[in-house]
């Protein structure tokens, strides 16, 4: 590889990811991970955000499903007081418009069972997913009228299928979520920065630094090199097929990489003695994979999932294959007491740092013109190329929604009272 | 009426309330509350804002005045820390810039007795009235060169002298903070929302549902509908005499509306078996009678103050004649322990709620275009153009005030001390 | 004197001192104090923000050096979370790029030795100096190309060289905190107004107002008057020499100046009996001087310091020759138990207020043309004229720093935990 810093700075590689530059409010059209199944039980009723667009799910009779969580009168959101009166609709609890759950058609209010407007209008629906454990909402313009992709079109390659074009010599097949056996566990927070720069920092290869100190590296002795440096161009795989999903793969461990142990002109050396292999890999609209990791039959999962053009919801998700009812305990058990405090807090809490430290630069548009990147970074290059040339479209700036005019009195009524979010 | 959904939201019906739509920041030239009475006692000091324009209030010699509360100086509020050296003058704390109570005129200043300022300029001044236990003030623009209109024109219609207009079978004379042996007893607090957003909730027909958990509705057994419905064309009684107020009134309790007892197809119907009669009417600048509430022979006044165009006071006053000493005690222990736990706070603050959740809708404009009306909202339609027929001014965005540039850095400073209001 | 209020208010005034007015950022390619030499010990590393300039300063090897507080590469801070593997460098914690501390050029990468961008490109540096306890940095454009002035150019004038241009009969020479035996003490914190509201406020000599009620003028029976008049066209002198300091000096107890002790019309006579003699004088780039104050043998320098446009720095700083150990000692004695509490605290606090207190009304613009000056304020009108002939740039409105965009939903959630600063 050895890019030229002048190529990969160049104004021409910026036009090749304009589309992306402007992907504030996230990629719309897009299958993103909404709720675990645990946090949405029999009767529930919760109120999200995703791209801008606020979603209220309800589990009725078992299924989950998902409405514009804004009603068509006054613009509240159904899920500030849910109510629900039957089990197949959703009332406004404030002037008792009520929803079909599954068509989104306004089916009746309740102290206007005659009114015109009845049968004339609705709101949104979007289709959900559920799979081990986790529910996927496909969040799409009002004006999408395609098929919906197939949720396995926005998710990490699945192994064994592709074990031939990408070997994995080191550690065993790969579960995916959508595995019959796979138990999804993980947890999922708010961060302050634009969603791009949480999902660059995802599969930087050059940010292993902020991870030297962190506990579990050195409890387990973990022979992390300073770095990895690309030496043929072969080294990062783009992922472009037709009907699957869209990204990239990093070729670690393989003749592409040469892991950088020493730097001789600054004394640093990398430490650790114990080898973990691991290879990441990187999806529209915004999914990480590293495979193999934390540990062997382990994979872990990342979302930045776009929340507003300046918050987004970091899903940290582990899946294993597990069997029968002892192997998802003891994998719940290693979850709670390893995996959860020691990697999923520990070790990537400094990636939420870091993310959240570059905002300020890119937040009014300065650091996309004034950013010097290096070799290390060709693979944040190509992911702005790939995520601009397969992205299903640019999610608006939203009106009516939390989050456009941010200098509201309340939210600093609700910053006041500690009650901000 | 049964009006069409379609007219209730078409564009030439927007077209007949452009003005009420421009006002955010308030109608100006109205008379509005300011403070209760035991809010400023002799020799008191406060600073309140109204439509933007900041006000001092001051209580010397039992009179209330008020003035522009921003020092023509270096604009610093008087307010801020308050110094009156003289009962007849107001001095600025930080270069001794000294106003007439009565008049705003620069009248000395501390240091520089001799300066040619003095006598050349001065600050705004307001009329001031003071019935029942309220302080009124007429705030208006700084060029307001007419005669002041009285109180009674932008105060509730008065009774007994409309009992003919306006009949009222079920309940005695509705007492006005005007007449002679009234007691107002109240509170008021600051919502997060545009004042128009609280207005059109204070009498609005079709938000009884939010009400229908309310301890009070439970304990005194009330049989509240789930709605009413408007059944002929004179449901609504519009209030536009010369010299009074401008307002309308719902004709609850006769033929012109039914009441919604039931939806069959959600499974509900209304509960409770003590009626409890009132009326609602509404007027400008924007305050509410509700007749007959919450008990006989009480009558429940609200306001909805503008503060800035994103916050409002909300004032909740109730008001009883009192012939002698004992029943005003017997009124304000009544009001301590029922009135004020269970009504003003326990069934309004859910209006209070409700507002503040519609504020992300209409805060960037986006809500006045896109909400759906129904037939329940021809009484906010009906405000909406009253209120752009009658108004005595828009109230400008205002220049060099708290409120106007919201994201200044010593807001999140106050908000993480806790100190924002 | 006696101006005549039309002159000092009127639009040919303002012209004269129109960069002052765009200077919202503060004057840039000038020396600001950053840190007291006892903040920053040895391989201490700290970030701090001047004119919009993100600062980072780290001692190493007793010496201190200062560069931009922005890596080129992502644009996260260097202060954000130290790290220096070297004496002579400083590594950005987040991937690595090593910047030399004295060139600021990029030296190496930690993870990536050879990458083609070392040696290519750097971040900028600042000139330091350290005198008497207190670290100066020369805040400039990066494109100053000039050699960088003596310090003693952006600090007050120094004694006994201009005893007979500024004769002082009542007190000794003043000292400087360039002066061999000096020692400065002192504290500083952020307040919540443009930096000029600050500026304006040090040397005003109408507010003596807002001091009037303090413990330390009662506890002293300080002799303070109400005010001071200019008498003569010579009360303010200019200080404008080719290569000094540039600002102005109040030649208080001279003929030039009257003191005001009573205003008859509003009953206020000034009070204390122990003469308080003090002279102040003002600099670029907004740096007072008192004289003897707040006693004979010590000074008082303050500054203030532009970090954002709605946040200052304020510098409360006492300097006093030393000339053994001893005399050192009971100075930081007395520091700690009588000037700071009583004086830096409990006097100037109130300025604090005052200043914070015009922000509203400057911060959108009206200030500046709708405030009434008077007489007293023709040292604000000399300060604002000679801030725009000597200023040597306006710093530009940044971008890519915190607190360009002050609405970011982050600052919401630092408020809400009490940690916004």
């Amino acid at each position: 590889m050895a890019a030229d810093p002048k190529v990969i700075n160049d104004k021409m590689a910026k036009r090749m990811y304009q589309p992306y530059l402007e992907a504030e409010w996230g990629f719309i059209n897009h299958w993103y991970p909404a709720l675990f199944t645990h946090e949405l039980e029999e009767g529930d009723t919760k109120g999200i955000q995703i791209c801008g667009v606020p979603i209220v799910l309800r589990r009725s009779k078992g299924k989950v499903y998902a409405l514009k969580d804004q009603c068509i009168h006054r613009g509240v959101k159904l899920s500030a007081k849910p109510m629900c009166l039957t089990d197949d609709t959703i009332t406004c609890w404030y002037h008792g418009f009520t929803f079909d759950l599954a068509s989104g058609k306004l089916v009746s209010i309740v102290a206007a069972p005659d009114d015109e407007i009845i049968g004339t209008t609705g709101v949104q629906t979007f289709a959900v997913e559920e799979h081990s454990g986790m529910i996927f909402v496909f969040v799409c313009d009002e004006d999408w009228d395609e098929d919906v992709p197939p949720l396995a079109a926005d998710l990490p390659l699945r192994y064994p299928e592709n074990n031939e074009r990408f070997p994995h010599p080191y550690w065993p097949d790969t579960p995916s979520v959508l595995d019959e056996h796979s138990v999804a566990l993980g947890i999922h927070r708010k961060g302050y920065a634009n969603w791009r720069l949480a999902a660059e920092n995802g599969f930087d290869p050059g940010h292993l630094l902020i991870h030297k100190d962190n506990a579990i590296v050195h409890a387990r002795d973990w022979a992390l090199p300073l770095g990895v440096k690309p030496v043929t161009d072969q080294a990062i795989a783009l992922i472009e097929d037709d009907n699957g999903p869209k990204g990239f793969l990093n070729r670690y461990y393989t003749d592409h990489y040469e892991p950088i142990l020493e730097n001789e002109k600054l004394g640093v050396k990398a430490q650790g003695t114990v080898p973990r292999y691991f290879r990441t890999s990187m999806y529209l609209p915004g999914v990480l994979m590293v495979e193999n990791w934390p540990e062997d039959n382990v994979v872990q999962y990342e979302w930045y999932v776009p929340i507003t053009d300046d918050t987004y919801e970091y899903w940290e998700v582990l899946v294993k294959h597990c069997k029968d009812e002892q192997e998802r305990k003891d994998f719940e058990y290693r979850f709670e007491n390893l995996y959860k405090p020691m990697c999923l807090h520990g070790f990537n809490d400094c990636d939420l740092f870091a993310r959240d430290a570059m905002q300020n630069f890119y937040a009014d548009g300065t650091g996309w013109n004034e950013e010097q990147l290096a070799d290390m970074d060709a693979s944040v290059v190509t992911w702005r190329k790939i995520a601009s040339r397969h992205n299903r479209g640019l999610a608006r700036k939203p009106k009516g929604v939390p989050g456009v005019l941010k200098d509201q009195s309340y939210r600093f009524a609700e910053a006041s009272e500690g009650s901000f979010e």
